[in-house]
Formats: structure tokens, sequence, C-alpha cells
């Protein structure tokens, strides 16, 4: 790490708490004048210019950009900037059978990317495999690589981001893995872990629909059935490091097991493995999700039924968590949004019928992320740490 | 109003972003030390002087308290702290045979109370209820009345606060009732309309459990079952005025209706009307929730069932709950719980089954709430939306 990173690190760690809602606001609204901050922070001018003389100094942001002049009379309000490229990040995503990995500016913008299949998900193969990844990116960085200040690692299942450790994932068939340690052994910057679906949360609130958006949720849909929900300025991240686990609400029969072990949960009917096991049953030979799909395009009974029944209690469960926690908006992402046609008619059905009067105003959206999208998320996660 | 009063509501109602965290810090927090105000605000301590010096001048904020001396040598940090009963308000709680009010001071301590049965549900009915017991609590407070500032009134059911109108409350029969405007026609002092569960919240969260407390739920079980979250600082009020439905999650059989009009809610199974019904049915007569308590007291088998089913479906729905929102503690409440031991066991063994890893550590605990606590709430809720 070059002299002048270690600098813009230290200033960054040590910022107090206006300093630091300073920078967060630059970071996500730049460009942006010294007054709009001091309005959505609701500190003084004085306060702002305070915090923001030792961040221009240390190269973090810039305040000599030419004022816009929109036509008005006098004096214009001169915008200030975070520099992006002043700290870099990488974020990967760790899916079960690939490691997607980016190495971005300080607002998520791509610099570089990998992708790297996984032979095996033990988590000694996940180690070799996110270290190597990362060794490539760096040398794709080059020089730039000097800059590289954080790591975010995003997995699927309950993540104790503070400790470093994936409690428990069923899709990596993993419990209480010490993922953040292992890797800071291989790795020479500070390693985030975090649960997959938050990040890509924390990125969206960031650098996506969140910036203009008070409330929303994200709903995964595919392999695991995830969610992750933003109130009140921040990401729900869970007294003890769980939240957004959708896909276990008990909203099903209780003959439906999970692969988590538990009865009811929305995942044992909507998870892709489940799609694919009521289409396999009813077929009397094995039919993986993507065949499923195919059949329901053709309009094959038992497929067409499979996926309604799942999109029935997805909806379900977003309108749960719509009565709950009343968002704005939810965002449905995840691989199964490539066949969300199959999805669309009946999940909006379930929700509006289950959606407590005002909070059924909510607007459902899909937004097809890319792996590198959830990647980003890691990154955006990893960076999130460092500011505040 | 005096004009001393009336100077004191026009600074906090013109108070900057800062100084308004200040106050509310100190008005939950006090007594407590410059400081520590502004480690809390993450304000510096220039600027938390700055907010406290007009507060002082104003005799909201006592600056001369005497320094604890704890035995360490060197100047004492000296206290300051918030003065309650330079504002008044008055928080009513309207059930559907009774209505409870209480005259409080800004932190909620109760002056004066009074109750008065409701003969009849209807708007007008309610608001010459109302304007009656604020009337009776104004001549109680004497003097003090010139001091009273904001009147709070909580009503179950979805509440838009921001609009003073009742949308829907199932169990007063409403629709779209303009209760705050009935009201601000027959008082002098500014009103506010709240849903009830939420001013519990609000009031819980700034003078109760919450103050120590970093995400906490209150759900409540009786006639209705109903839920207030609180995360990430703030009480959640849904984008649309509509949060915490708990007992219109679709967890239950769609064969039972709900009095809402949607299928397999919560409180189909769970109300007390439920479980009365159930009782009655199996008994081929006319059972109240009381007797049905009183028989599973005794051991009769279909009071017991019909209690286990509610307990198991709450415990569900608490699990529910703390999947996608995480909070550190939950509070059951309402007028169900003087028979908490019904519920008791079959609730933890549901929640315990559902909850989802780590979100299981997340404590349930009993308060019971009297009607005066749910006053003061609605007077908390007043009070909050005056200091921000």
């Amino acid at each position: 790490m070059h002299d002048e990173t270690a600098e813009r690190v230290a200033l960054l760690r040590t910022a107090s708490g206006a300093a630091s809602q300073v920078f967060t606001t630059l970071l996500t609204r730049s460009p942006i004048s010294r007054i709009d901050v001091a309005k959505l922070t609701g500190l003084s001018q004085a306060a702002v210019t305070k915090a923001v003389n030792p961040l221009v100094a240390a190269g973090l942001v810039d305040d000599r950009l030419q004022a816009a002049r929109d036509g008005q009379p006098g004096r214009p309000a001169s915008p200030i900037a975070v520099i992006p490229e002043a700290l870099l990040a990488i974020g990967v995503k760790v899916n079960v059978d690939e490691i997607i990995a980016v190495a971005t500016d300080l607002r998520t913008r791509v610099l570089a990317s990998e992708r790297a299949p996984l032979t095996a998900r033990d988590p000694g193969t996940v180690v070799d495999a996110v270290a190597a990844i990362c060794a490539r990116l760096e040398t794709s960085l080059g020089d730039a690589a000097g800059r590289l200040v954080r790591i975010g690692v995003s997995v699927s299942g309950d993540v104790d981001a503070a400790a470093g450790v994936v409690r428990e994932s069923g899709i990596m068939a993993w419990t209480g893995v010490d993922l953040g340690d292992r890797l800071r052994e291989r790795l020479d910057v500070p390693v985030l872990i975090e649960n997959d679906v938050r990040a890509l949360t924390i990125g969206e609130h960031w650098f996506g629909v969140g910036v203009g958006t008070a409330s929303f949720a994200i709903v995964t849909i595919g392999r695991g059935i995830g969610s992750g929900l933003h109130v009140n300025g921040e990401v729900v991240e869970g007294a003890f490091g769980v939240a957004g686990e959708i896909g276990h609400l008990p909203l099903a029969a209780p003959d439906r097991i999970c692969a988590c072990g538990r009865r009811g949960c929305v995942e044992a009917v909507a998870g892709a493995s489940a799609i694919a096991r009521a289409v396999s049953e009813a077929h009397g030979r094995p039919v993986a999700i993507d065949e499923a799909a195919r059949l329901a395009h053709e309009g094959d009974a038992a497929a067409t039924a499979a996926f309604r029944e799942a999109a029935a209690i997805i909806g379900t469960a977003i309108a749960s968590l719509v009565n709950l926690a009343g968002p704005e908006l939810v965002i449905i992402g995840g691989e199964g949004v490539s066949n969300f046609d199959l999805f669309d008619a009946s999940l909006r059905a379930a929700f509006a019928e289950h959606a407590f009067g005002a909070a059924g105003r909510c607007r459902i959206v899909v937004r097809p992320h890319t792996f590198e999208d959830w990647a980003r998320g890691a990154a955006a996660a990893a960076i999130r740490v460092l500011v505040r």
C-alpha cells in the first residue's frame, strides 16, 4: 500500500461522525454543493467545510470542479465531488460452482473483472480460488493496485460479518466456516465477509435505486430465495447478523421440508430445486430447472403448475415483508428473473391478495442483476465498512 | 398558549438537524454531559454547545445541575438535562368501548389521567368524547395547561398520520375517517393521529426499553394482533403509512377468513374473537373470551386447543418478523398478556421451530402495558413530531 493510500485510509477510519456523514453523502451524491451536503446531513455549512478540507488535502475530494451556471444570476454554488479512483476495492461473489470478482473504484465502477469455476465447494478450495482471483485482479490493476484497500466477499447464508464467519450456508453446505480468518492469512488487504443479498442491497442503496428511494427491499429468486431490506436510512443487519430470510418464512404446508431442515419454508416450494423436483416427480424422470422452465414455456401442465405454485408463495412472502416493513419499492432479482414471465401473474395476484391496505401500493419491479453486479455489491459492503 | 410556551415551540420547530438531534438526545438520556451528547450524535462539542445555548435560554434545558463527583480527580463533566415540564402533551388511546387519556410532561411522566366509556364507536361520538376528556385534563392541569402544546390520539388500524386520516380500522368499523380534521375543529392545540401500536413503540423507544436496545419489536395480542418495529434508530413507519401488520401475515389456512376480508390472516386464528368463536363452536353456545380463558385454565379440551392453536400461529408470526428484521428483543404486550400462561409454551415452541439460525437468539419478553401506557405512547408520538 502506498503511503498516500495509507493516509487516506487513516483519515476515513478516524473520521468523526460528522466527517463520516459528509464523506458518505459525497460518495453517493457527487457532484453536490456544500449547501446541499449541509441540508442532507443536517450539519451547519461551517461543519461541512471543516469536514471537507482534510478530504480535499488527502486527495479524496475534488473542490475545483467547474460550477454549473444554470442561467441563475449571482455566484453559482460550487460543487464538490469524491475522487472515486482515490481508493479501490475488490468484490467477490462466491457461487456454488463459480466465483465472480471485480476490482472497482470507490463508487463501484468496475475497472477489471474475472471469473473462475469452482471444482468443489469445500472451504479450502474456495479460499484458494478467492486468493488466486484477487491476485489476478491485482495484476490487471498494475500500479493502481497500490490503491487497493479492501476486499469484500459475499456468500449466501447466515453470515456473521463482524466475526467473518459463515455460520450456516445451505447452498455451500457450510456450518461455522471462519472464511474471514482463512482469507486474511492469504491476502494482504483487509477482508469483509458478508451475506450476498445484503451486500447487493448495500450496493443498490448507495449506487443504485436506493439513492432516490427512502425504503426498499430486494428479493432474489433462483436457487435460494433471499431478501435485503433498507429502511430508516440503512440496510437492516439483524441484531444477530440475520435478517431478510424471506426464503425461510413458514408460509408453505408443513409437509414441505426445506434444505435447512425446517418445515414449510418458502424456499421448499419456490427454490429452483423444489420446482425441478416437482416437475421431475410429475414426469417420472429427473428434470433440471432449465428444462422445467422450457417445459412450462411449452405449456406442460405439471411445469406450469410448479412455477405457478412457486410464484404464489413468493408473492405471499413479499406481501408479508411489505405488511411488516412497508417499503416503497420491491426489486426482484436473482438468476430466476431470466424466467420471470413464468412467475409474474401469479406472484402479483398473491401479493395483491395479501398486502394490507395502503402497503399494497408498494411497487414491484424486476431488475436482472448480473453476477458482476453481485460482486460489485460485495465491494460496496467492504467500502461501507471503511467509511464509517 | 403562553408567550414563553410559543417561543419554546417555535425554537423546536425551526431547529436545525443538529439542534434537533441534540434535543432528542437530551430528551431521552438526561442528565447527560455535553461530551456524551457529542459522542452519541457524532457532532463536535462546539456544535453541541451552539445547539444547547438557545435551549437553555428558552427554559427547555437546565445547565446548572450539580456535577456528580465520582471520586475522579480534575474538573467533573457537568451534566445538562431537559426540563421535562417546560412543555406538556396529552395522549389519548381510543378503544372500542372506552377512551383513556393522560396529560404528560415532555418525558411522558403522567401528570393527570382520565377514562371515559364510549357508548358508540361512530366518529362523531368518538370526537365528542376526545374533546370532552381533553377539556377535563386541561382543567386538572390548572395554570400548567398554558404549557400544553400537542395532543396525540392513537387508534388501531391503518392510520395515515401525515393526513390525520384513519384509512381502515376493523375494530372501530371505520373507513377513511378524517379524525384529525374533525378534532382540529374542536381543540385549540395541534393534534396528531397515529396507529396505536406504533405510538406505543415510539414511547418504548424513547422512554422505555428502547433506550438501551438497538432494535426491538412490540407484538400486541388480544382483540387484534399488531406489532411495531424499531430498527436503524427509528420506528418503521411504512412508505405508505402501513407497517407492523403482523396480524395480517397469511400464515393460517385459506379457509380462515379474517375480519379484514383477507384469507389466512394470523388474526383470523389468534385474535380474541377467533379464539372465542372456536370455543363457542365446540361447546355449541356463545362463549366470550374471558370464559374461554377460564375454561382453558380448568383444562377444557376445546378451549385449551384454541389457545394452543392461537399461540402457535403467533409464535410462527414472530419467527417470520424475526427472520426478516432480526431484532434484538420482542416485547409481547396487549390485553391478551393477562392470560399469557395459556400462550407461553406453544408460542415459544413455534418460534424456536421457525426462527432461522442466529435470529432465534432474539429474546421474547412479556410486558403488561396498562391502557395509560398506550395513552403515554400517543403523547410520545405527538412530542416526537414536535421535536423533529
